[in-house]
């Protein structure tokens, strides 16, 4: 039985192991992360941002991070979702992405876009949102970096 | 003869002069260059930006605001460039645009990315781009708002 709720202060430790242990986040996207979590927590309006923490068994399974895009009327990113690979196959990431599409469409969100590389390395994660119905809504050729496209799914909510 | 040079700290006025009076930037969209450029001037690293004030008759004539593209290799971000409306047609927005495009290459920067609307309002805009031989890489359908999608042009360097 999988439970996620608003990601708390002792969260912390698990979700930044889970994005370091990652094996597709670079050390750089794992930092990311951090500031990212350090800001949740540090300021009053958490910056903007949304964490969840995913539980199973009692333990941290995953975690995703989303929030308004600047600028936009009612669009949403996905910044960040992680799934400890101990816990893989078992609905978790499935169960993020259901609970982060909730949260959006009750703040009146309309769509949300996420962000990923085109690469080989993640044709998994690619499978993994077009098998959730996303739409696979542009591309922009070596954005990452040589050879690393930018892939945007979106989903209209 | 335009002039183009690192924004200075007196350049603050005219710049916040020229993104208010600018039709195309929304109150928010103003208010989001006001605060880039408060951290530009008030942090010793620039936090990551660099902005640029075109000079025409002895007058601020427009102003770009670019940088590095987090968790990218070599990419950066045109995130702002206006010319004051007094000085249209006369090769402001293109030479900043130049010199934008020669910093990226001076810093080993690879692509120039731009986003823009899709809307009848940015048609200028995209024509712009796309006369300097900007390619349309990608769309996001709806992204900005209902009926408002995202352009994202880019330039190989």
């Amino acid at each position: 039985m999988i439970t996620i709720g608003p990601s708390r202060p002792e969260d912390a430790t698990p979700i930044l192991r889970m994005a370091a242990a990652e094996p597709l986040f670079t050390a750089e996207e794992a930092e990311c992360v951090e500031e990212l979590l350090r800001d949740y927590f540090g300021r009053p309006d958490h910056n903007g941002y949304f964490f969840l923490t995913a539980w199973l068994e009692g333990k941290a399974a995953g975690f995703a991070c989303y929030g308004p895009t600047a600028l936009t009327r009612g669009t949403y990113d996905l910044y960040w979702i992680a799934v400890d690979r101990s816990f893989s196959r078992r609905g978790v990431g499935r169960a993020l992405i259901a609970r982060v599409e909730a949260s959006v469409r009750e703040r009146s969100g309309r769509l949300l876009v996420v962000e990923t590389s085109g690469t080989a390395a993640y044709a998994d994660t690619r499978a993994f949102y077009e098998g959730l119905g996303y739409e696979r809504a542009a591309t922009v050729p070596e954005f990452y970096g040589p050879g690393d496209d930018l892939v945007i799914y979106i989903r209209r909510l």
